[in-house]
């Protein structure tokens, strides 16, 4: 992969002869870390104009200066799904946001079920999880991470065009029905692994737009659950198809 | 969850009036880190008979017995299903051999590729997390984790009755096609970080049971790709249909 170049998320409009300045800690990674100079060439992503071809001007221990040269890639929008799940241990719950990123979730986010064992995320080190990992994967766009909010509140707001596929795991083994679902605005809520109280699974059930859907005989944890759910939406109904 | 039980492998043969001696592991965990005493009920697993209830009937700080009362489970072999994939950092390493379990994957080999970081696992080390991961998921098989082998050696062995889902990020975008596969015997290579070399990829392509297929048009880490993949077989082939 001797091509392969170094992908940055920056904040910056996008387009040919744009001036980008760097902040501390991204002219620290390029110029220290990954050790580039003037004339060195990156690509850029901003989640609204795709992905630019930029080159180094100013290279300093702190500071720095880009180009940007040309585009290398259109914006490709995820589909409008949103991934909800309830916060679990650090290393999980990190791993969750990176999954949900590569596997093209648009907008991830953190609920509070009634059992679940933590209810303290940290949005801004989440969002940065998320930047990383569409920096990594050759996306062109960062999900956004949602504050973290009850799963009650969630739900008794939840939009009338929005379709909710709902991860239960009492219903392992048992026939999953994403096969008749239609395209559109979705959303995969996943298991906490506490379990849903009842209170919540009678709000699930009274939902109009949630459709339960098993993830095959084994209990799985909340974080193989996360991709193995964005697996089966993405090749039903997603961009994989 | 005021009925789950704690799961435990042991070595033992399972069957209703069975003894089971617990190692100082087994003993420590189960008396010292859970505080289970004598009268207490517990899972336990062997790959072999199935689930079985099970009695602490002496409990000592190194050591302890297990009395083996009913069957709970039928033995439920997964599908005759490989994972191999190259070994990258412990953690996701790790990660991989947990998820497989959790995914219903028969035996799992790490194998080294020409362009892999890493060459080296402890066999041992992560033989025990796939069996923790079998206590965890409900499953009753724990899958086996062989020692590292060179991928090119693997091919030149292959099994001429056993197809080969390969994984090429190379293809990312393009249609995949497990639709028209069969069942029966399968494995999944999940493509290295550093990608396949030159020699690996025509390997590949001469095989007649190969088969690639794509993840997606995003590229995975080869942790996520583990899981999207198994979900990908266990939907089409596997035992979640």
């Amino acid at each position: 992969m001797a091509d392969a170049k170094i992908r940055l998320c920056v904040k910056h409009d996008l387009a040919a002869g744009n001036s980008v300045p760097l902040d501390r800690d991204q002219a620290n990674y390029l110029f220290n870390v990954m050790r580039l100079g003037v004339g060195a060439h990156i690509l850029l992503i901003n989640s609204r104009d795709g992905e630019f071809l930029a080159e180094v001007v100013d290279a300093g221990k702190r500071r720095g200066l880009l180009t940007v040269l040309s585009q290398t890639k259109p914006l490709q929008m995820p589909p409008d799904l949103w991934l909800l799940f309830a916060p679990i241990k650090k290393a999980r719950t990190d791993f969750i946001v990176e999954k949900a990123a590569e596997m093209g979730a648009a907008r991830i986010c953190p609920v509070k079920t009634d059992y679940a064992n933590s209810d303290r995320i940290r949005q801004d080190k989440l969002q940065a999880h998320a930047m990383e990992a569409a920096e990594q994967c050759g996306g062109t766009y960062v999900p956004e991470v949602a504050e973290i909010t009850k799963l009650q509140t969630v739900l008794d707001d939840w939009p009338s065009d929005r379709s909710l596929m709902f991860c239960d795991e009492a219903l392992a083994g048992e026939a999953h029905g994403l096969a008749k679902a239609k395209p559109g605005k979705w959303a995969i809520l996943i298991g906490p692994e506490g379990g849903f109280s009842d209170a919540e699974r009678e709000a699930l059930s009274r939902m109009a737009q949630s459709l339960p859907i098993s993830l095959g005989p084994r209990i799985l944890r909340a974080d193989t659950a996360a991709v193995a759910a964005l697996t089966v939406w993405q090749q039903a109904l997603g961009d994989w198809v």
